[in-house]
């Protein structure tokens, strides 16, 4: 492909800070650079704290953990969105209720929710989706009202933000009890594979680190809190290595950079494509979110007409993907579902379509990349 | 400290490797550094099929996942082996039921097994402690009488062997139906974080790359074998970065140098100790076993004396550690045991000491630590 859809980039000190790990003699979990890590990430978004982890999946895994899901537990979350979303909380034993997309935006709908909440449901998993904030005060209230647990998979929404009706601007992933996100390399800030879970309720901090640790107390034993470490709790291998979060670390330093080409990127389609909007439909964005640059969509009008779009663009060389198939009519899921239809969601599963994305992306490139979608759906 | 316990070694390309994964665009999971390490593996040790995971941890997670734990079902394990043996089972509801370690070895007595299977029995967990083997031809032979599976955890034990009736020498993690690895930092081959699952009965292959890539069939997607993907069963991330398994091939390409290297430290312990045998116990190798020079341990004549030798090595800025607390009496187990005493178990908790040992360990420091051992011991 000559156009690519993703291309990780390296920022420049990756390679020198994994040096740096092995010098120190430690490079498995819970070093310098995770630790570095996560100190930037609660100071810059005013997270109380966060631990680094594998993936996104694995911080899901963790949040669900902590949230004590038992068998039969319900937990409400869109339709629309990646299998790691529900499988944390199916593993756990959990029975997932789908909710539908919004009308003009691929998040979940949140006016949907309150009827959707009943004895059983312990969570609402708000996704913002394309790093674009649900509106978490209507969620928030919901969950204060209904005393749920709220889990943002803020999977794709580093340095995002949200204002709510106190006008202060607040990261996403800081809001809700819980907050996950992934530094997958299709992600503006990324090590390969990984991720983070922030906690932002303090009765919570104690057991995140016994189960980040293999449900030890570990991580409060090379504090010097205790003067031995044992089996408290259930738990996993949540830490990934010094290797990956000194990779992270040289990413995250560079984050105003990343962040400023990807948010001109993101401009650069809005402006560009704006002569089609009578033929695709472009990404909105509400009044309470900001734009983090993470990825541009647009909306064909049926799946045939993005089915032959992906296909031209193919020829051209270029990379364009579609996103997640709906949860709630997945073969895993199908049967399980309450047999609600949500159109919206399906929608999106059948129409949207992601175009190329990379700090790298040039100009002349996104440009080629903008000339023959309008090529395409002017002819 | 002087001589550390550990300290993880560059074997030369680990970095130029990272870089050509960033060239190649592909630093996420299941890339060609991935496909490489688990095509060795499968070559060199006459593994059927292996994944990387991102820990042996998440190894024995999928294998109780693909051992279909259910509630209540029973897990037969030593009580001498790391939190995870135990933990990736809980966490899929199972009771475990904890075996005494040997008396001549922290390996789990295998004559005192069948005592404790029921009809509720499903899965037994051999731990090759310290790389040498458990007796596969007693356990192999239990299971397939009680039709139950065999999860090994070889996090200890790559390059090693185990030669049964038969007379053919089998790698260990390639004999029972899944074999878990680990790549953590203390081990011979390693990635800071990192894992592998060998799965050795045909019948879960499929379901084994379901389950690594979240529940869904991408893996076959990627071959070609479906034209999309979709949910089909429950699943986590179990993926390393291509980060992480260019640095392991850097590794597995140096195997055989770090082995030579390793046993010939292991050796030199082995001899080098051998006047003290009146005062501290030596590990004992069974005829079945081979050597894979992973750790070397000495067993205190008690607690009080290991304490003291510790405490004096420390002085002499000599750093040794002991291993695992029993499971059976943890915090969190302590309960949830049936009363049986484990005395080899504490026997090795209490007593076990582990001496300084990696790649890099000198000649000259590997004598210091001797000598430093016999002037306390002698005086």
């Amino acid at each position: 492909m000559n156009i690519f859809f993703n291309k990780p980039t390296i920022m420049g000190p990756e390679v020198k800070y994994i040096y740096n790990a092995v010098e120190k003699a430690k490079i498995s979990g819970n070093g310098e650079y995770t630790k570095i890590c996560q100190k930037y990430i609660q100071e810059r978004y005013r997270v109380k704290k966060c631990l680094l982890t594998t993936s996104c999946t694995d911080a899901l895994e963790m949040a669900a953990l902590l949230c004590n899901i038992q068998s039969g537990d319900e937990v409400i979350m869109p339709s629309f969105t990646f299998v790691s979303s529900a499988n944390a909380f199916v593993l756990r034993g959990a029975k997932i209720v789908f909710c539908d997309s919004r009308s003009d935006h691929p998040g979940m709908d949140e006016d949907l929710i309150e009827d959707l909440i009943n004895s059983k449901t312990k969570v609402i998993v708000p996704v913002h989706y394309a790093g674009v904030a649900c509106d978490m005060d209507k969620i928030m209230n919901l969950a204060e009202r209904y005393n749920l647990l709220v889990v943002e998979d803020a999977a794709q929404a580093i340095d995002s933000f949200y204002k709510g009706a106190d006008g202060i601007k607040k990261a996403l992933g800081s809001i809700g009890h819980f907050g996950c996100f992934s530094f997958h390399e299709t992600k503006n800030v990324q090590c390969g594979e990984g991720g983070m879970l922030c906690i932002n309720d303090e009765s919570f901090f104690n057991r995140s680190e016994i189960i980040w640790e293999k449900g030890t107390n570990r991580t409060a034993f090379w504090r010097g809190d205790v003067d031995k470490y044992g089996w408290l709790d259930i738990g996993s291998s949540f830490l990934p290595s010094e290797i990956t979060a000194a990779f992270l670390w040289a990413q995250l330093e560079a984050i105003d950079d990343i962040q400023r080409k990807r948010r001109a990127i993101w401009e650069n389609y809005y402006e560009g494509l704006q002569s089609l909007r009578d033929k695709i439909t472009l990404p909105k964005l509400p009044d309470y979110a900001e734009n983090n640059g993470h990825l541009f969509y647009l909306i064909c009008e049926n799946k045939e007409q993005r089915k032959e779009l992906i296909k031209y663009l193919k020829c051209q060389e270029i990379s364009t993907v579609f996103h997640y198939q709906s949860l709630h009519s997945s073969s895993y899921y199908k049967g399980k579902h309450d047999g609600r239809s949500l159109p919206n969601s399906e929608l999106y599963s059948g129409c949207l379509l992601r175009l190329p994305f990379y700090y790298d992306l040039s100009v002349e490139d996104q440009l080629r990349v903008m000339t023959e979608i309008k090529e395409f759906l002017n002819n």
